[in-house]
């Protein structure tokens, strides 16, 4: 299921949704199966199944099978691509303040 | 247009398209008038006011008109909470490590 690059518009979209948010949160703190993630959230096995499919397509979980159980744990390729993206716009934004702000310094000296 | 509370869904849902990346890019650099965001990308002033629309809903861009000339410009409250949520998974899935790697550290010593 799981592309070999990440797509960062795949990422985004993932965690647009609450409950695919819900889900990163509960695999930050470890693995669990399928059936483990659905009971706290409250919504039917399938629909978790749907969104763990979104998610594993986006690089942001991993699931495997082992006999009957299938374990979810997080994929660190997604949320990384998505920190990567916001911190190259963080470090653009702040160039271009510390630009404004050294030709301000200089118009002072003048 | 713009909430009081940025919402994580609509970050994260405007950031998933690509056309709307690149208007944060664009604007990551300085601000511009909706006219000098149109011209480079390519498509109707119309779809790039409706992706504006989008962007400042969440947080992520702030237009305002003076005369004729909207201005556009980053808006960071949208980027500080994506920022935030991804740093918060991260931080979770890290301590989740250390403790791992205590636990078989003490493992081994015994």
């Amino acid at each position: 299921m799981r592309k070999g690059r990440v797509s960062i518009d795949r990422v985004f979209h993932a965690l647009g949704d609450p409950t695919r948010r819900a889900i990163v949160e509960r695999l930050s703190h470890g693995p669990v199966s399928v059936s483990q993630l659905a009971g706290p959230l409250a919504i039917t096995l399938a629909a978790v199944v749907q969104h763990l499919q979104v998610l594993e397509a986006s690089g942001l979980v991993h699931t495997e099978k082992a006999g009957r159980v299938r374990t979810c744990r997080i994929e660190t390729e997604g949320l990384t691509a998505a920190e990567e993206w916001t911190a190259g716009r963080r470090t653009e934004w702040e160039k271009r303040l510390d630009r404004l702000g050294e030709f301000l310094a200089e118009e002072g000296e003048e």
